[in-house]
């Protein structure tokens, strides 16, 4: 299953010419997640070439501008096109309310329906799921309600071995055995072990994504080892009480949640606009965990 | 007096690259002044180094998103960057709630005093004056309420005439000579003419801002004789039909608008996102009116 993660910004609130708000797009076959919109994601989707068009999923962790005040422009712009598609929007208490009101007074009406899921932000839960994943919220810790969510590719279907199969068996027995599951005798004893007759599925593509939060270890469970993780790394940790009164982390805790929850690869962003030259927060996420990355705009990555 | 013009943005709503949506940065004095905010508008204030420490005063057009979705996210960075002055806002009905809503989930209290004026935008009326200049509105005719806005600067005093000067006068007197009026006898004749006593004023400087709007010939009276006009231009004559459908205007209107309106110079923008190359907009407009500009993002203007 194609599962890939373009990068559309990588700074924190305080802007810089250098680097666009948060926003990461995930295409997962045919369908676009959009997570997070800060101001000018529109301009970074045109800029990577991102068709619009497949975007279906938008997901807003929390409403601090830098997450989100892109999102009633993209909205317009889908509008302008002349989108027809459905469109769901998944976030916090108040997103319906601020987007709603800036429609009305633009006096236009939307060509395509918009669908408004609001988050919970408290408890870890399914919020989401359609053929191909299910996406489940990631509470994190921050001066206002946020969630990050983890993209999670269905279990895939084991493969039937045709040499060994037996040929007394229905439809419904094949899909069995295809889901792992053994098919059993009346007396429940095994009649066809699973393991004999397919080859184990491929493990399940995963991404997380945990945007803005305190370091905070509950959520290592609800991340563990995923393929992929993002989180924020908003300063270096000789900043530490700064990123704690604040409700962000630093790269060294990043790192450690990185390692703790045993993820394959860590992408860390949300840089503070003092840091001019990344390498140093490069240099301190890898001394915790070495497969991590600094998020670039316009970075690419098949999960 | 200092009378400075600075251009944001160019394009229209549907954003391409290379163009900004509309803003433009007045400098009078030490005050500064912007016109419409669209999406990126405060990076473009980055980029060309306006200290955003001068801004005082914001006149939103219109509520369609390319004039005023970049209004939240440079509020929120004026307070991040410790804002204590007052900054006060004008526009139509609606503005207010819509930055009052995502303040409040944004969870943040400004250090600043927001004040919120809401135009009227049926009628020509003095909107906002200081020591420096008068801002009235222009009503535009678009598919939401707008209006534009017409910058003077308050006449100027005449200048006194030393030599000439009779040593009988108060204070009072002089005052009136100044303002270019006559100190009369007490049966009403005239005792000093101030054009004796006097040299006439320098002429007050004045930039008239006209977007989004249908051909409109009733703004000509108010903006008549205006050193420096901006007009939009969305379109070529050629899709004249399309501008008279969408409430926008042809770059030959606005020459004729603005020959109709004797104005010094004519510059035109928000130029549809079909338009590449620029050139024929600006031939067009010239053949009605040779002091025409193309707006480009940075252009710097004396007025």
């Amino acid at each position: 299953m194609s599962f890939n993660l373009t990068i559309l910004g990588t700074g924190s609130a305080t802007p810089v010419l250098t680097r666009n708000p948060t926003a990461h797009f995930l295409q997962i076959e045919q369908d676009g997640y959009l997570i997070d919109c800060g101001e000018g994601t529109q301009n970074q989707l045109l800029r990577y070439k991102l068709r619009p068009t497949r975007l279906k999923y938008i997901f807003i962790t929390h409403l601090h501008g830098d997450h989100y005040f892109g999102l009633i422009g993209l909205i317009s712009t889908l509008n302008m096109h002349r989108r027809v598609d459905d469109l769901w929007i998944f976030g916090p208490k108040g997103l319906a309310e601020i987007i709603t009101i800036q429609l009305k007074y633009s006096g236009a009406w939307l060509n395509f329906k918009l669908h408004f899921i609001e988050t919970d932000t408290k408890n870890s839960y399914q919020l989401f799921e359609n053929e191909h994943i299910t996406v489940t919220t990631i509470p994190l810790i921050h001066r206002v309600e946020c969630c990050g969510f983890l993209f999670r590719e269905k279990p895939h279907k084991h493969k039937i071995i045709k040499e060994t199969m037996p040929n007394d068996l229905t439809i419904e027995q094949i899909k069995l055995l295809k889901d792992g599951k053994n098919i059993l005798n009346e007396d429940g004893s095994i009649k066809y072990d699973y393991r004999i007759y397919t080859t184990p599925s491929s493990k399940s593509k995963s991404y997380a994504f945990c945007s803005d939060t305190l370091y905070h270890e509950p959520i290592i469970d609800i991340i563990k080892n995923v393929n992929f993780l993002y989180h924020e790394a908003t300063f270096l940790n000789d900043l530490e009480s700064r990123a704690f009164q604040t409700n962000h982390s630093t790269a060294k805790q990043a790192g450690q949640i990185a390692r703790k929850a045993n993820v394959g690869k860590l992408l860390i962003g949300h840089f503070s606009s003092r840091y001019k030259d990344l390498s140093p927060l490069l240099e301190e996420v890898r001394s915790e965990f070495m497969n991590s990355e600094l998020a670039e705009e316009g970075m690419f990555f098949e999960i």
